[in-house]
């Protein structure tokens, strides 16, 4: 399995790259992503091009054992570009242009840009393409991440994109909507970017967050062609930001990779990243590992950087990377800490890290021939994301609260499963839960009608099937095309300003359904059983929760947002629903996870309590390093053991 | 009485407007708005006029025994009026100008503008002029919101307004002072904008708040008399923004209506907005009345719109047009809810307005000849308000604030009042009440002293009369010119962290006076007797409140913050001071309103409560509707009872 | 002794003049200053000067005993100068440029604005010069408040500046590391300014500071340089902002003035500010000591405005110059109270600047020949300051935060100390505190060597040492060049979310060391001994405080945040450490401060209760008055007692 580190040769002495090489391979590492914001150091002047000291650090990892995952650099111009072609730089909303010293203070829509970014791109790639220690590249870095532009250049491209999407002014003006607020268009160079001092239209607003997104797509595109071209055998990966970010739909970005890859920054990245990232793909390089903390935080107390890392494992991931070697003596990010500390004494991270580089050196190929065994999806739609954020509305009623609230109360009932977009083949799964799933266009509703159809259970949540493509409201009762699936229709809803209390409706369920939040939906019943109705206030009888059969599965819907111990409880009964059973029964503060093979299996108990835990399984697991019959185990505290058995 | 909605037959396809109009005429509905943001759909090319439709619409709704209010809808530019006509943007503090897009990104200033503004104006008054479906205009929307601009034409039509006010420099630098941190001019043409990054200077600020608000009753002018030219008998309004904005003298800018209206959404605007849009005219129409709910917040549960919309009527108003129809399926105000929901389905909200339509039929004209009759009058001073917001003080020490608190406490009483201008006549009314009526000039101060004088009782409160038109500090002791009036003089003042309790001086009377907050005067008494000291720390022993006699009247002054049951024991008091009667004593919940006319009373109940509520009357009310004689009365949750009498 | 007040004759008619010296005259005061914003009154055109009214003031006051220092006044030019020559603005770090009609909207870098800056200043010198009633000279007001530009001068300015320091970009780049996100430059003229939407290059954001503090410095050394020349006999200074602001290094800008001077407006301004401009140089000149409250503020209760100014003498004032004498009826400051109410009717205050003058007149020449013997110092680094604002780091781990605690705490243990820069010569001391000295170059770390070589206690606190004077990380461990004295080496640290219980160690001392706060250092001892450890959670049994001898010294650490009690016992235990005594042991509430000088000894007794307090005192002191002998002494609620005795 890969296991590396961000590694950053153009900060430190020649003298000490050895130094740090050995420590490297005293710990197992075996790779290291470098180059990403080098530009500086490998063209200090335009044209002038230095390669021989980045070949001088591969040569002399690879001497270590250590292998290269080489990025290109050409989102963070040296200042050399930006006094020579200040027509690069970012435009924000507020119109103030970008100065450079940052990170990412570029317009990709500008023809300048893209030409001095294609010239370093092929420098570097062409320079390491025969090079048998680069296995890989990475493209960039957080591509599209503050990145978002309302210059000129981008409104010129943004025009020109309605265009090729709506023919005419007059389909543009019929799909949106017009004449609200005198708003139509006479000619595609009228339309106007979404910004200023109020809420911009919905419809432009959403169009303009799929043109941002295909940009910096677009963006990964150029470069990956040319990787595949001059060295096939290598793959090609890029980070992601999480599932926080929605610059750029990642899934769309992910064209122009053959892995995908994360960050992952416990507790600031959730472990949603983890599935999400993964999904339906089934494997995820973790690019960017935390090993210290962040400037303004806590320290990463001991143990945390290898339980964090196990995790990762534990979700799926096929190989590991932690950011970064050593903190930088300079620059915005000098406190965002690492493995080993400013000094560049081994510390009790670097422990950490030999540790488990010993443990992966083990199992870590077994494992990587395996995968989380998911029967459920939780469907994300970044259309959904960006159609909602443009309007005004409640704003803890977003997609990413409601998926995150569901994610976290599934894993702690050590549920696996894939997040991923509406789109995909959802046939593998016995339950799908979609978030917040707003804006709905025939592909999604389609799919989704297909899934229960088959057979599928099918959670939809409050102000699903809100708006068209177009983020323009359906004129059919919510949930829209989803609303016979769900047999229901709901006309009126509003924010609950107190939680009201819910009770259970005909014993579906025993669970204790405590309480609704935030949000009520009055739903009117064209089909569904109530499963919890409302038990006070001018809502007591109102059906807060019901379920529906349809063809061979059934939808349930979530007219309310549920919390606490009412969400876990009602995702308990859920995953009954479907039949679909936790990975093992656990101790409060263990968390259980599989991952399966063609040929064995894998079970992750992670200790993330303080005390010693014990936990009883069956026989025929036995520890993965000793190959042990292994129950019951203990786990000591911050610790993990590893558990497989022969499928 | 006029009994309407707002309606959008743009945003619907043409074969909807018959369902719409037979649906409208079903629930009693007699008159619409209409046009104010079509200008788009009425002139979608420069010079391609389209009134064919909205023609179309006016006259199916006639069909329908419905009557059209016209708007103009100037202040809302389609997109190709600022492609072709840029220098019309707005520009705001920041100096960064407007995108369109919004509503109001106009330069009322801009000489471009204006003529476009009146093309389109004239258009749509010379169309309808004759069409005898039209019963009335309305001057566009919410004229002022939004527009306050500081661009270069903005600067010089200041500088000339500056020049036909003051003369010379040396005039203007003497009446604002001159020499502070060397802020004196030598030419009209130096005066700033009253932009930056600090709090400008106090008497430019406050002419600049005159200007703007000139500006935009200015605006308002033009199409006024066109509207009486071409069509002498139709009535003219247009749509004040509650009493939160004060962009604008709407006592200024409403000589250029026949009839005030207003928006009204609670419980965002309060019901002082219907006592100050009425005021001493006596009727308004409310021309936004909520009906559903803004995007945000939570439903209008069943029953309130109804309860709201009979409290406007209480309150005096001449007509509603409720706010509105459907709600648009697209656009920045989708989601501010509607009569009918997005499917366009009749449902709860509908029957409300059908119930409320079907006894205006009854009884509405017989309301319509009456009035409310106040005898309290509380005069606001927009010049005082803009004199405050220029300069750094205690921010909840403001006009707004103050005013609502002493309006809130005086509805809880069911007492009648009219909220005014300072300058108005006030020889009708026992009881004037003043919230920090911070500014002063000689007419206000003079319409004071004569109303007291006659035998009124006015009541001032802190930080009265301290500065004078041009928002220049009175050189003598606060409360300035009024001083001799109220008997009193102050030099020292200061805000008080923490409340500090009251007690009763001389009896004057016995309620329940229990703190001060926010504010201390050291008032000196020069003639008038303490009604209230400071009962601890070092004011113990100052008066807080006095009271004075002045030629047959009184004056109260309050110099510090009263709040809750203090604040209703105050006024109380005050109350029983001028021998001002509350409209009759009912329940906690319930809450008691009058109308007079010639020939008959009405007495309106509404229950705020959810229980049923009873009240006692005396024996010659009789129920409205039946005329059956009504007493005691029982009153439904959340329900109405109107009363009636011969007078 | 100077007692005086702010006096702006250009704001009131010449006939009130003759009255405001007459009362200032009854009070005692025998000084004033003018002038710093009389740009628009001196020079209303350009080019026509008129100082006759200035001249006319300077001598009626003169008439009445009272002296005159006067202000040049080119930091707020009038609206011609901006309206002529508008390059002149202020560019804010958004690139809006200043707007005229505030204060300090002028770029110091600007050429034209030098000139016609000087142009004015040499009127007004060479005016006064040879006035005799002209005893100083006050360098404008305030200078760099406000002030720091980023235009495009500002930025030539900048790059100049980096030439001459650097020599050539690669040295630059080495001093500040290169090639973190691709920043390196290839040319000076690339740097850029420290704007835009994040965080800049720490090393870059250093620089700035610098250069902005050193522009504001050299902007008061042109008028300094010609005072002296023309006006030897008078001397010069200007008001610093007390310890709060940053914008300039006061002891940089202190090089061209011949007195310290500083605003003080407690409780804004803490005790601290007093200490810190006063510092080394034993005396200071307060010129602008409250009276009246600022306009959001709670009054100025009865007593306290003589209590603070009687604290600001016992902290070593050596005159005091209240704001002001009257609040002006106009402009953004009319709210600041002053000793007059609006009216102009001496009151309360007025009353109490009488009872100081009188008591002043009495001893205020005997306190004058005395200062503060300070055997602490506070040491507080600008570049600390600075060099922390430029990173992301937890926010109450700043500089000011720090030493206003420890400053407040040994305040409340009636400890006389000195703050100062930590260049400053620290031999006469016998204990220094650091607090968070974060950048120490060689003379920081060398003087503190010195001193504890030659048998001082130095404190240090959590993250010094952490970065050189480019704020560039040390490589070794923190506190970097400071370790070896503090026996001590650090690698890891974090904030602490919540605090953790200490334990004394060893019984180093028996006070009571509660908890930490914030943050906690891993420390490893290299050769010092623990004194408090932490007692719970991760960290328990790391050493929290450490002391380690050093030279004939010691060096104390403390890698945490105390506060409250335990901050004061650890204070206790420190003093002690150092063998440093209060001043006097007082009853709670009371304060106790003394000045010393050749001959005679003051003790000043300062009551802070609303309680009479009685304190114990040895023989020899005599009352300053009455020369009786006291003791024991009553202190009445809010009153001061001076005490003397031979030295």
């Amino acid at each position: 399995m890969y296991y590396g580190v961000a590694y950053y040769p153009e900060h430190w002495p020649e003298e000490r790259w050895a130094v740090d090489a050995k420590l490297m391979q005293e710990a197992g590492v075996n790779g290291v992503r470098m180059g990403e914001f080098a530009w500086s150091a490998l063209e200090p002047r335009e044209g002038e091009y230095r390669f021989d000291w980045l070949d001088r650090a591969v040569e002399l990892l690879a001497d270590h054992g250590i292998k290269t995952i080489m990025c290109t650099c050409s989102r963070t111009p040296p200042p050399w570009v930006f006094a020579k072609y200040p027509e690069i730089r970012n435009t924000a909303a507020d119109r103030l242009t970008s100065n450079y010293g940052h990170r990412y203070t570029v317009c990709h829509s500008s023809p300048v840009f893209r030409e001095l970014s294609q010239r370093i791109d092929r420098a570097v790639v062409e320079h390491y393409a025969d090079n048998e220690n680069v296995i890989a590249w990475h493209t960039d870095n957080e591509i599209g991440a503050g990145n978002t532009c309302y210059c000129d250049v981008c409104r010129g491209e943004f025009h020109k994109y309605l265009r090729e999407k709506y023919g005419s002014v007059e389909n543009l003006n019929e799909r949106w909507g017009a004449h609200f607020w005198s708003f139509a268009l006479s000619d595609f160079a009228e339309a106007p970017l979404p910004v200023g001092v109020a809420t911009a239209n919905p419809s432009l607003a959403l169009e303009y967050s799929r043109f941002v997104s295909k940009c910096n797509a677009e963006f990964a595109r150029w470069p990956y062609e040319l990787m595949k071209k001059l060295s096939p055998d290598k793959w090609v990966t890029t980070n992601f930001q999480t599932e926080r970010t929605d610059h750029t739909d990642i899934f769309e970005m992910g064209e122009w990779t053959d892995v995908y890859g994360t960050n992952f920054y416990p507790p600031m990245g959730t472990e949603l990243a983890l599935d999400y990232c993964r999904g339906s793909r089934g494997k995820l390089l973790i690019l960017e590992q935390r090993s210290g903390q962040p400037h303004w935080s806590e320290a990463t107390k001991p143990g945390w950087m290898r339980l964090w890392a196990w995790r990762s494992v534990a979700h799926g991931a096929c190989g590991l990377n932690f950011f970064r070697w050593r903190p930088c003596l300079w620059g915005q990010e000098e406190y965002w800490h690492a493995v080993l500390p400013h000094s560049g004494r081994p510390g009790r991270r670097y422990e950490e890290l030999k540790r488990m580089g010993e443990e992966l050196k083990q199992i870590g190929e077994a494992i990587e021939a395996t995968r989380p065994p998911a029967r459920v999806a939780m469907v994300m739609s970044y259309e959904s994301r960006w159609a909602l954020k443009a309007v005004l509305t409640e704003p803890r009623m977003d997609v990413l609260s409601e998926a995150r609230r569901c994610h976290d109360a599934l894993m702690q009932q050590n549920v696996c499963l894939d997040a991923m977009d509406p789109r995909e083949d959802l046939s593998r799964y016995a339950l799908v839960i979609a978030p917040r799933l707003y804006c709905v266009d025939d592909r999604v509703s389609d799919n989704l009608q297909r899934f229960v159809e088959g057979g599928g259970v099918l959670c939809l949540t409050a102000r699903s099937g809100a708006v068209d493509e177009y983020n323009k409201i359906f004129s059919q009762p919510s949930p829209g095309p989803l609303r016979d699936m769900a047999g229901i229709e709901i006309d009126e809803y509003g924010a609950l300003p107190e939680p009201l209390l819910l009770c259970n409706e005909g014993g579906e369920f025993e669970g204790n359904l405590k309480q609704a939040e935030l949000w009520a939906d009055e739903i009117i019943v064209t089909g569904a059983r109530p499963v919890a109705t409302y038990a006070e206030g001018w809502l007591a009888g109102t059906p807060a929760v019901t379920v529906n059969e349809f063809g061979r599965g059934k939808v349930v819907y979530v007219g309310t947002v549920l919390t606490g111990e009412t969400l876990e409880a009602f995702l308990e009964w859920l995953c009954r629903l479907a039949d679909v059973a936790s990975v093992l029964d656990v101790p409060p503060g263990v968390r259980a996870f599989e991952r399966r093979g063609d040929r064995q299996r894998f079970l992750f108990l992670l200790n993330f309590s303080e005390a010693s835990q014990s936990v009883a399984l069956d026989e025929n697991w036995r520890d993965a390093f000793t190959r042990e019959p292994a129950t019951p185990i203990e786990i000591s505290p911050l610790d993990v053991r590893v558990l497989a058995r022969e499928e």
